[in-house]
């Protein structure tokens, strides 16, 4: 058969992870967490399978777990769905985003994504008929210890074709988050230009420096013309249960829920009774914020004594590196090496640009994931420090 | 936004089993079995989950599920198959289904579905770029009191436009299945067209009469260019939890996995590996024909002794039944009084077709579920038996 996505190998995650358990390396590549779900959720899941929760649920997720999503949303963002007609619970973020942008995107349409980015996008817009745009970031620079948005730049990536901008805060790889002038702006360009938002939101529970995270469903403005994607995984160490969801005025609603139908019909169904009932408690997500600082703090401290050169980030579990100091050699190459002679896996910041071999992708950065335990990220600096 | 589905509302499976929880009605119509899966299968899921088997599996499934499936793959019908390259791990047949079409089809592509058939096929058709057309199963008559394959008429609907052939069986709704000879027939068609073949085989171990369940996998000429689905949900009455897989030989799965990566990456991995462990005792899903053999039958016997006509099925946990002894109304309205009057609620088979209100798919055929308790099906037995 003729391929449709012909230049798609294996993922950078996937390959990485391998290569780390090749080497018997510290695994810092591939974002996921190393704890386990607290005892609390996993005695949940149990008990809705006793229960008899096993049989398919309701298309676009049950009713407990849609309404708890909804009272999330209204009190951390002020932001109001109704949990019947706008909340779609998915296959995780993966599946929301391919759902959201095949609802929208058809042929010819143009999509603007925003690089360094993940690798789920693009390939998604191409199987809908779309054309992914590429912008970028603007990289570190003397000024700017870490990347910054240039809202110019992407709004010149607009044109009249263009029917989706894709963007997700906080940022994977970079860390970088939203401060309320950024929504400012995205509010003018929505002003502007008739297009739809797609808000990739997994790591909004993890903000550093005590700021409160700005999803962009706190701005109705936006809200009403955006999908805005979130999961479980990154919150509750359960990226592998993969359970998300996507907000949505009812008109995309709608039109999500016929994608998701023939997509995958519905979401494991223990897990969205168990989800809902933990998720009354929030302490366990509000308290997420402090547990990765201390861990990104730890990180950044210890790199700061190597020869590497740490970023700090505003949010997620990851933060980026650079090692121009102990190296010219490209990002692959140094992150292969790594993994082999030091035994630690990491990933190279270009794997998350079109072309990873061009200039604007080589900044001679690394990623590194901080969701492990402490002793696993002092036993990697101190693997690296005397490089 | 434009819709891409625009004719699509929602499902007859949710608005029947809606109708039936409104009006308190037996539901026999959405397909789920009313039991709870095997304790041991529950506390196998549990302790994957204790021992922590929560983060990002594999993408194309965990290597013992995998090597599982090969196993009883080659142990039922002499299939070989890879495990590490010719079997993937989906999100439920529904999302093996749509990467299958997704990766096999492009723009134009035709793709020849048989009718009666399940309601994914031709939307998965449509979001990959292709044309679905449509052909169908001969209704029952003089000759024949149950449904049957015309292999001429569907050899007739293939062109050379023609990508894929849809093939399911044992058959959702008609509970009819495969003999060698129409194994024959297949292989004889693969010899004169240059098409591939999507084999959805959920009900493989629900085949009536001690008969083995003939998978097209087990013809390597017919293999070799297929994709043959199935999943866990039927055999383990765990449709819920939405785990199910493709078996392709390496090139269509390369290609089948890069769909699957983006749509939804992975599948939930406690699920996968309970899985695995239970699946090693055979007897769970040998046992499945005699266990669905009673309830088929108890139900036959039943709705003999009604003025419905039942028709024998030779597999999958649904018979259909003929109403016109009793009413001359349309399927949807007599499924709908029947639901509201004496609390039972079944499916149209009507709603099997492209067009519901063609005279084709109007045969005065309801559509019976019988993977519920012997008293279940005994009470709506009785609620319908004076009518
Ligand atoms: C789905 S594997 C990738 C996990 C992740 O989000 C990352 O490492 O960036
Ligand atoms: C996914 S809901 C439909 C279940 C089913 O296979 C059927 O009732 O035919």
């Amino acid at each position: 058969i003729q391929s449709k996505l012909p230049d798609i190998g294996t993922t950078i995650f996937t390959v990485m992870s391998q290569l780390s358990a090749e080497n018997q390396a510290i695994n810092l590549g591939q974002g996921f967490p190393e704890f386990n779900p607290d005892e609390k959720l996993i005695d949940l899941v149990n008990k809705a399978m006793k229960e008899g929760f096993n049989q398919y649920p309701y298309m676009p997720g049950v009713a407990p777990l849609r309404e708890e999503l909804a009272k999330k949303m209204a009190a951390l963002y002020g932001a109001k769905y109704d949990s019947l007609n706008e909340i779609t619970v998915t296959n995780g973020a993966t599946e929301a985003i391919m759902a959201a942008i095949m609802a929208s995107v058809t042929t010819g349409d143009e999509v603007v994504v925003v690089q360094p980015c993940y690798d789920s996008y693009a390939p998604s817009i191409r199987l809908a008929g779309g054309i992914p745009v590429y912008t970028s970031l603007t990289p570190p620079n003397e000024t700017n210890p870490s990347f910054s948005v240039d809202w110019d730049r992407i709004e010149a990536s607009i044109t009249n074709k263009t029917k989706l901008l894709i963007l997700n805060f906080p940022h994977n790889p970079t860390g970088i988050t939203l401060e309320k002038e950024d929504l400012d702006r995205i509010e003018q360009i929505l002003d502007r230009h008739n297009i739809l938002i797609l808000a990739d939101e997994v790591y909004e529970h993890i903000v550093f420096d005590k700021k409160p995270f700005l999803s962009l469903a706190s701005r109705p403005a936006i809200a009403k013309r955006a999908f805005v994607i979130s999961s479980f995984g990154k919150t509750y160490h359960t990226t592998g249960w993969k359970v998300g969801y996507c907000y949505a005025p009812s008109e995309l609603s709608k039109e999500f829920r016929k994608i998701h139908q023939f997509m995958v019909f519905t979401v494991c169904s223990p897990m969205q009774y168990a989800l809902a009932e933990y998720m009354k408690d929030q302490s366990t997500y509000s308290n997420l914020s402090n547990f990765y600082q201390e861990k990104h703090d730890l990180l950044f401290n210890g790199l700061s004594q190597t020869k590497f050169k740490p970023i700090k980030s505003a949010g997620t579990f990851f933060l980026l590196a650079d090692y121009s100091a102990m190296s010219s050699k490209n990002e692959f190459d140094f992150v292969s090496d790594l993994t082999k002679q030091y035994k630690v896996g990491l990933i190279p910041v270009s794997a998350f640009y079109k072309d990873p071999t061009s200039t604007e992708a080589n900044n001679n950065l690394v990623r590194f994931c901080f969701a492990k335990y402490d002793d696993t990220l002092k036993e990697a600096i101190q693997r690296i420090k005397d490089i």
